[in-house]
């Protein structure tokens, strides 16, 4: 594609020949002839200038003080990530979206499926309610009683359960389990032999429009309410969400992030990867819960969290340097005793 | 149900209207006309005096203070959560329990099946033995030499491996994995092309009755001997439990916890969410493993631990204390040496 | 089997007699009459002294001092693992290897099958390439346009999406989802509903030859290059591996690690169980990264770190003997300003 009609479909700032033509997006120390390099982040910046891209999408505040540094052609866009977005949707053809019930899955007579529903081979769809667009891949299970929207993907062998309701425009990764019963037994029980036995739960699974799960992700059903995921919420790969949890719109929770039962993440919260909250603890809006964290008390709307237990971001960043300076503290502390000690001691 | 029965049912004391009707469970804060409101927790038991629920079912000994703050009837309970169990059964009809081997289902001709097993569309049953009463989810896989015993249920999607073995009443959650090779190399090999090969792992793995394990949890087969759950141990979503590893009776194992090759958990050890335990240590029997603790040295029976490396529970909340402390404490230190600075440096 | 023949089979030292019979290997605590122990690990080796088993294997170091304590006959060998895994080749028999296309597995059309490619029942193979003698276990995936290498094995439920390309020799784990998309949205975009708009994904996912991938592990495919997995690195269960990552050569990540987004683990690193790295970092060659923790800036090649963040192994290890006396610390400042304080306030 020329550049400068790529230009005109990302609306984005274009510096530099217009005529060359680029037919694939790479990283900026990836990128070669023919290529748009892409970088946006300070490290794949700092590399823009040593780039062999035949062109380089980057942030328009950085165009604005360093394209001159390029050494080739430069998109600068408001948008650097929506701008690659275009480019890839531009440049590539559109994956070829399967079609039609594939005679090798097993769909309930019962089951009511909107128009261009696909399914793939070897999936299983129950009494389920599919609307238009919707893809089910290979190997998945769609259970009695689940609610698909419009346009929503499971992915290949996605076990989305009993009841579980998605809206429309969502995302349900590979491997994903939707409507497992959460992890509560009756603890209290005096007969030890029933000691585990699970209290069945009552409450379902609703992910709202857009929302996106990721591979081999588990969400529980409720106790006594639903697991509820708000629209647009982003959540990763491995992560548990359990029993009864609540999690706002637009909330991100990246990797191996474990939300015990009952829990509220707030709309826009963001828990990096490996963070563990604590069962009945609270989130705030817009709140950021760092990597490895453990929540065990309520966060405050828009904090920033780290360490476990979970404080300050900034208090726990001093916290770690003088973690690693304790050694030197014990000896000055030491130094100052003996120093103390010998005067005391002299005294009559 | 008109609460005086349910209350009958349940076999609980009833504080309030017996002719009430009640339909539904709810948590305390959800329920309102005609559903029954479940409060337990000190953070549920907080709003019970503003439920709209048509009566709450508490537990006996807040019941015996606090029941007349309650705005409804009260089924005061000595076991909460076995009456929270016992109410479901008796609100709810019972989940039709799929019967027979679906047409679609792949069993092996040699497979040994019990009376009423169910085996669901897309599964591949080996020769395996099936118990009376067995379930196999849709698209599980239970592979030749399998044993399951009487009542148990496998999970949509889970994967039972070659010879594992599973006591009666157990459940295997969707996505399992039993029976996977462990992560056990030739590490010492001098020639680097053959520096991973696995170890053939000789050792199986075992389920005692009533073991629970979670979605898309591992439990990998033993290389020198059987890893072992005991009975009624609770193992939650996406742990992992490692070769040889050695469970107990009625241990708890929450979401994302990670034991490692070679070690043992004590019978009735609770180890919260994202816990992990090195390989070849011990965690004594009754044992309390905080939530991301690291254990890396043996805990001993009964103990209660947190931190990585574990430290005694308390130890370890006033270190975290003083933690945050830090800055203070190097400023209160420097402070000192200033003070104690000048004298010495005024001395002759 | 005859110890003698045995030893000669494993080329190790027998010490003992030779004409015993072994039939099976077990644990040094747990083997028996006609059963060969095996001991190499410190702790195995303490209870040494104490086995049943008819002879032991244990390493020649440990032999050459205390053969002589062994209640047994001796094998001694330079490489233990690697005489374990023989060992067990020569005394087990090869398990049955599966043979031939399932008839209930669906392989397309367009498929291109090498010799001996074993497919079990209900996987999906789409238009593939797959090399003389792989084996893809039953329910699993494998997708169009991509390419397994000869002799490689897919796990059951194994997801391998599509255009993935794996070497030779590989294990991919039960489960295990290989080339989903990543976690890029665009982020910047000013359209709250257009938020989560995931970035469609032109970089796939390539194993080399001998990679090994644990169960329910997933690899993510990359935004703008290969996520790429250098030669015979061996990846445990519940591990995540972000977008675009690059793992070394002979790397090892223990289980539950989790690796964010563009970073780099170096040939030869070993990350133990439950790590983090965070997006766009490197971990040196051979490098060492302690169980749980947290790596937020790069690691050099040979290092040893531990703690979140990271710093070296040894200074954690100080650091978390400090933290437990830094109650006793505060302790002994506050002795010693009160000390202080008395004398400086009876200044004049």
């Amino acid at each position: 594609m020329r550049l400068e009609a790529l230009a005109r479909a990302l609306g984005v700032r274009l510096l530099g020949d217009g005529d060359l033509e680029v037919t694939r997006v790479r990283a900026v120390d990836d990128a070669g002839d023919g290529e748009l390099g892409f970088a946006a982040a300070p490290e794949e910046l700092r590399t823009a200038h040593t780039t062999k891209a035949a062109a380089l999408l980057v942030p328009e505040g950085w165009a604005a003080e360093h394209a001159h540094e390029a050494p080739c052609a430069v998109l600068a866009a408001e948008h650097p990530a929506r701008a690659l977005a275009a480019a890839i949707d531009a440049l590539y053809p559109a994956p070829a979206a399967p079609r039609g019930v594939d005679p090798r899955a097993v769909v309930h007579a019962g089951a009511r499926l909107g128009r261009d529903v696909a399914v793939g081979p070897g999936a299983v769809v129950g009494r389920a309610v599919l609307g238009d667009g919707v893809i089910i891949g290979p190997l998945a299970y769609v259970a009695d009683g689940v609610v698909i929207g419009a346009r929503s993907r499971v992915g290949p062998g996605a076990l989305v359960l009993e009841g579980v309701q998605v809206g429309a425009d969502a995302l349900i990764g590979p491997g994903a389990v939707l409507g497992d019963e959460g992890f509560v037994f009756a603890p209290l029980d005096d007969d030890a032999r029933r000691a585990n036995v699970p209290v069945r739960h009552v409450g379902g699974v609703v992910l709202e429009d857009g929302v996106a799960v990721g591979a081999n992700t588990c969400v529980d059903r409720g106790a006594l309410r639903d697991t509820h995921v708000g629209a647009h919420a982003r959540i990763d790969n491995l992560v548990q969400l359990g029993h009864d949890v609540q999690v706002g719109a637009d909330a991100v929770l990246v990797a191996q992030v474990g939300v015990a039962g009952w829990s509220t993440i707030g709309a826009g919260a963001v828990l990096a990867g490996q963070a563990g909250v604590k069962e009945r603890t609270r989130v705030g809006e817009r709140a950021r819960v760092g990597g490895q964290a453990g929540v065990v008390h309520d966060v405050a709307d828009g904090a920033a969290v780290a360490g476990t237990p979970t404080m300050p971001h900034l208090a726990w960043l001093k916290a770690m340097v003088r973690l690693q300076g304790l050694d030197a503290l014990e000896r000055r502390v030491r130094a100052l005793e003996q120093r103390l000690g010998a005067p005391l001691e002299r005294r009559p």
